[in-house]
């Protein structure tokens, strides 16, 4: 890994950790790294010092452990349930990738997860929540400082959670910074179809700067500071979309604590840097491309960026 | 109307030019301008002197060649059928926009309209085809200079052509500079869903560049000089979408009429003029609101489209 700006600090990710296989209309994988804290720490290491909160069971394989030390992600969050396996989903996405089925999943070593802090992690200034429960999203914050040293808190959610777990979510978006959401969980969430009243919609429900994500369409920022829009990078060869939503918030949080702020200009730069990480995870199956693109290539990726959007 | 800049060339715009009457969601208008060529050539003419080639019916209220002549538009291409009346075509937009009825169409003038360009408009350089039957799109061509003294050409077309008249289309295709046009027709011409591949396979079917509009989600547009992303205008009071492309590829038409380049540069600009007057149009029933915005309006919106897409 390249060494890290001096203004690094480091980037706490929760979330999954799995097994995935996936079929997609043109290849069916093996049995693959996946979870959203997996592609999210990758992403964010690539900024910053990540630090994954998750649970693998005995049968996780050394090989995937060895990929998260590459990118020098620190596992002493990471709880191991020796009797249990691990967290397996498998699913089939459709013709044009218009949706996806799940086919298979076994909770394993998941299905009891209760995320714990180590004690050096609660000093963690940019902290991920990834999409799990927010009732366990809740207790993560409840184990961070509050006040004057709290961190700055980038959540993710799903729409089960929209669905079942509604006063849970409310309460924890009012405890978010930046929420990072998808058009069809901002309409759940909001009921507004128009996505620039849907970006203030969401902020009045708690977090002071939203991400709305729209795939192919590229990316709406909501900011104290302002509005900003980001087309997609122009991918053509679209592999396997598993883990682009949750790459793309880890890279947000690992830029952000990479330079240690998190005004407009800092958040808009992150929201290209999380557009870059997305479009090279939906170029192969589990975080292979992500994982061995480097950062020269995600740099040229932010530089096409802005190009292909400047007049 | 300001003055245009003395770079500025005359702009022909060849459509329709109709009565609407419009439902919405949450509005019914009365009897309005309508038609492809009342919208693209208000448009246009904030940037370049605008021609216009159309015909009406003997019914056609002075209110609207008011409007017309308000923003200096030349009516010499205006063929007048005393004895029809005016193409008139009425619509109910579903709830959100999320498609629309025909309600009552009666062609009359509209019905045997074949474009006549008067001898001095034989020497326009910049020429948009409206979404017309691709046989009388080939008609005005076949009236306008060949080789040299060749114009540019703009052309728009609809579902409708891509299903019945697609010889004639893939003729046409051929002959055209920039083709302006829409997501699903450009999944119908092209078969292809990845936009990126798209914009190349629609380039490959004659057009130099190709623009492909998104709706809220913005404009592709593909050039030999390169690739250029353009979010949506954040607009917050969506009216009725009406005429939106229309002034869309109006506007374009103009604005490279008023520099009288086609390079890639200026294309990314025009597509930029295309987006704020777009934005304008659904703002309000007809072309109430572009025509009294003024240019001071649509260069405010220039600016703040520079400004959300700068990182």
């Amino acid at each position: 890994m390249p060494a890290y700006p001096r203004t690094a600090r480091p980037a706490l990710i929760i979330g999954s950790v799995a097994i995935d296989r996936v079929a997609t209309p043109d290849a069916q994988s093996e049995n693959i790294l996946g979870g959203a804290a997996s592609y999210a720490a990758i992403a964010a290491s690539y900024f910053a010092p990540a630090r994954l909160v998750g649970v693998v069971g005995g049968d996780f394989p050394k090989k995937f452990l060895q990929l998260y030390r590459k990118h020098g992600i620190d596992l002493a969050g990471l709880q191991v349930d020796p009797a249990a396996r691990t967290f397996f989903w498998s699913g089939r996405y459709h013709e044009n990738f218009a949706g996806r089925d799940t086919l298979e999943i076994q909770l394993n070593a998941f299905e009891h997860f209760s995320p714990q802090l180590p004690p050096a992690y609660l000093d963690t200034p940019f902290v991920m929540l990834g999409a799990i429960q927010p009732a366990l999203q809740l207790h993560v914050l409840d184990q961070l400082p509050r006040g004057k040293n709290r961190p700055f808190v980038i959540a993710d959610t799903f729409d089960l959670w929209i669905n079942t777990a509604r006063p849970e979510l409310d309460r924890l978006l009012k405890r978010v910074d930046l929420l990072v959401i998808n058009e069809d969980e901002s309409l759940l969430l909001t009921g507004q179809r128009n996505l620039i009243l849907a970006g203030h919609a969401l902020r009045k429900m708690g977090p002071r700067a939203v991400v709305l994500k729209k795939g192919a369409h590229g990316s709406l920022l909501f900011h104290p500071g302002g509005f900003f829009a980001l087309p997609a990078y122009p991918v053509t060869r679209l592999t396997d979309p598993t883990g682009a939503g949750d790459s793309y918030a880890g890279a947000i949080t690992g830029y952000l604590a990479s330079v240690n702020r998190t005004d407009f200009p800092a958040v808009k730069k992150a929201v290209a840097c999380a557009t870059a990480c997305a479009s090279l995870t939906v170029e192969s199956f589990s975080v292979h491309r992500l994982s061995s693109a480097g950062r020269k290539t995600i740099d040229a990726r932010l530089r096409e960026l802005q190009a292909l959007t400047r007049f």
